[in-house]
């Protein structure tokens, strides 16, 4: 059964070895921190799904986009989800009447896609999802994207950095309205505004001619959709632009108010070309970018009042958004945010490190890091048969550990050096000190870090 | 698109709701806190694989029991991950001589198997994987099997209520050897070793018999078979009674000191019926069972030296262990170690709760929020129409909050009110004051639990 071939991971995977995996977990603590200080509670569902619950939403033509199988044997189709939604829905859908108002679930759950990878989008990728059901308002499409700033302002990102593009799909519907699109024609001018930045001015100007503006309409219109607005100056600047009544703009309006209040002002623009998919936001969207805009959207959400009806559930207003890893980690990265030693520096740094110096020390290794270990120390031990001191410390300092467990002739009578790697103190003390020692030691250290 | 009806989880998967997810939570804090606080560094990689990487270690009859799929127009075959274990080989493999030695690896992967779900079985489960590489010795087997039962002891667990019944492959070998096994029946006496609780006591010693042991072999083989021995008596009782010379089994002594010496024996019991995959495993292996024994293994391992060289890698030796989450959340339950309230105990507490008493103070409430978080709190909000202060309070005890946060007409001129809901104590204080103090509370209530 031996092999001499090797395996490679699937396309579009990735392996994360340790410092890599450390740099994930780095991001994903700033998403679990931010989620649980903004009150949201954790949830998970299953990897996998019945394959109709992806074809209700989407449609049919979403499965040449999934991995999907069978059992062996069996005869439900399923699929390995491409997204969280409709898992979230259906959970809240299933709790039905007894579902708490208001529900703010969070979740970190990976998500596979069947497509050609491409930069920034991977066939498996985490996300970190936010959802805020059953209120309407303003204040909880705030709450929603300040969950979101939070998150990235803790990954050490700023205004400068990043910003959130927002957009409300019925303010826009009045825009359209009042330029002159016919309702019928909203639809067609939602997914030009959606494809904007892939058509040129000219293009752009025959298609909206042809929802039926006139060209001072044209004009105005491509005007709007590409420029952004910003959070500070009033939104009467824009209407007057658009030559739309500054009541139009009510619902954007608002926001802009709340999102004034609550201190984000910076970090926000508006920007009436977010779109975002037609099939189910209703109201407030958003995608966050990194400034210059050479990467994908970093994260994108908004409101979606219809989806947990679709799912079976009762009619109940929600909003929400979803965050990728992989954009998200080459943000940081360009940014210089990630350190410049792949991770290195995120890894967990030991708080001692056991060295044997002779043979007659040796037993006590092993039974004095369970000790260690069991008070709640990060404690390793040398592998190495070199008996050389110098060189052993050497491999404790290059782990990055705080101190220095030294066992010596003394070990058969309870007595063990410690040093400090950090201060360069030694001292020789009883064993039954030591894991108090370390624990005083490490404190102190992170005390002093802290203030 | 709207659609009434309603959509389940895929059976043998699980849906997390918040408290659910708070238990699972709670297994995997302790299971990240032994690996890091043992020296394992973290790695994770693809939830699929080529199908081929499952069929080289186990065989074509492994598809049977794996989701496997195609993507749409492509022609690999893949498989949703069964276990960790190849993954990890073709990690360490893919390093090739650059790799460590040793290296520490630890993973919590979720696994999927097709097959009929059943108690403590699932088609969806999350296992705890931990591994060594690269050194031989009973030092190493010893370092794996302490990870494994740090990670249960911070759950609550002790030795009366789960033991690791471990064995030894070589000095097995021996002792069939010792009885009269010829080398060429050694494989069908492990196997039956392996089934000896599948079949009575007659079925048992006529299948002995089989394998060239005569009558007195086959007592002794059968009650060896059928019996664990303690770690604390010595071994040569277990030889005595086998009638083989005690260096048959050398390697179950080394094991017994270094377990004895790391305080660890009270945890573990000999049981030479555990036999474990004969395809890979080469020397030690246990498995850890509730001492009752009516639920499965909690968790599996060993020894598997040719491991990594079968995924095309180097010949290195390694072991390691997996534990997973269903049994193991069984049996916590059963010993009342996940409470009695489904698992709101785990759930994190608020900080501070939020409430509004007049219309005048709602706008500061997103605001004060945002900051309160940004600081690092834990900070809720009452969505609730009311103004009535009782009740308001009442909510925020209810969802354990630490404090509350009282806005009344003193908001807009930048004072607000805090009640300390565990002393009971209300102060009025400035807003910019207001972090700290929570802060500060938080803080020396938090220390006089630890104490």
């Amino acid at each position: 059964m031996a092999s001499n071939r090797t395996f490679q991971a699937p396309k579009g995977t990735r392996d994360f070895y340790p410092p890599r995996m450390a740099i994930r977990r780095h991001i994903e603590s700033a998403w679990h921190g931010a989620s649980v200080d903004s009150g949201f509670e954790e949830i998970e569902g299953p990897m996998f799904e019945s394959l109709e619950l992806y074809t209700v939403k989407s449609g049919p033509e979403i499965v040449s986009q999934l991995f999907s199988f069978r059992r062996d044997g069996g005869d439900d189709d399923y699929a390995m989800r491409p997204e969280f939604t409709p898992t979230l829905a259906r959970m809240a859908a299933a709790k039905g009447k007894s579902l708490s108002i208001p529900t703010k679930w969070y979740a970190i759950p990976a998500h596979f896609r069947a497509e050609r990878p491409q930069r920034g989008r991977l066939r498996e990728h985490n996300q970190w999802n936010v959802d805020l059901i059953g209120t309407t308002g303003a204040s909880a499409d705030i709450e929603v994207i300040s969950t979101a700033l939070l998150g990235l302002e803790r990954l050490g990102l700023t205004p400068d950095d990043v910003k959130v593009r927002l957009s409300h799909r019925t303010s826009v519907a009045n825009i359209l309205g009042a330029l002159g699109v016919g309702e019928e024609q909203l639809g067609p001018a939602f997914q030009l505004l959606d494809r904007r930045d892939k058509m040129d001015d000219a293009e752009f100007r025959s298609r909206a001619a042809e929802l039926g503006l006139d060209q001072d309409g044209v004009s105005r219109f491509d005007a709007a959709a590409r420029s952004t607005a910003s959070m500070s100056a009033p939104l009467s600047d824009l209407a007057d632009g658009l030559g739309v009544p500054i009541a139009a703009l009510e619902d954007l309006s608002m926001l802009r108010e709340g999102i004034d209040a609550a201190g984000l002002a910076d970090w926000c623009v508006f920007d009436i070309g977010i779109v975002r998919g037609l099939a189910y936001y209703t109201g407030m969207v958003f995608e966050i970018f990194e400034t210059s805009g050479v990467e994908r959207a970093v994260a994108g959400g908004g409101r979606y009042d219809r989806l947990i009806e679709l799912f079976g559930g009762p009619s109940l207003p929600a909003c929400g958004f979803g965050m990728g890893d992989v954009v998200l980690e080459l943000v940081l990265a360009e940014k210089g945010l990630l350190g410049d030693d792949d991770g290195e520096a995120f890894m967990p740094r030991p708080d001692v490190f056991a060295v044997s110096t002779c043979e007659e020390a040796d037993p006590f290794v092993e039974g004095l890091l369970v000790s260690l270990r069991r008070s709640g120390l990060h404690a390793r031990r040398s592998y190495k048969s070199t008996r050389n001191v110098g060189k052993l410390l050497s491999d404790a300092g290059k782990c990055g550990s705080r101190t220095a467990l030294i066992l010596d002739q003394g070990a058969a009578e309870g007595v063990v050096s410690l040093k400090d790697l950090e201060g360069g103190d030694q001292v020789t003390l009883p064993v039954d000190e030591l894991a108090d020692t370390i624990h005083q030691l490490v404190r102190k250290r992170d005390q002093a870090c802290d203030s």
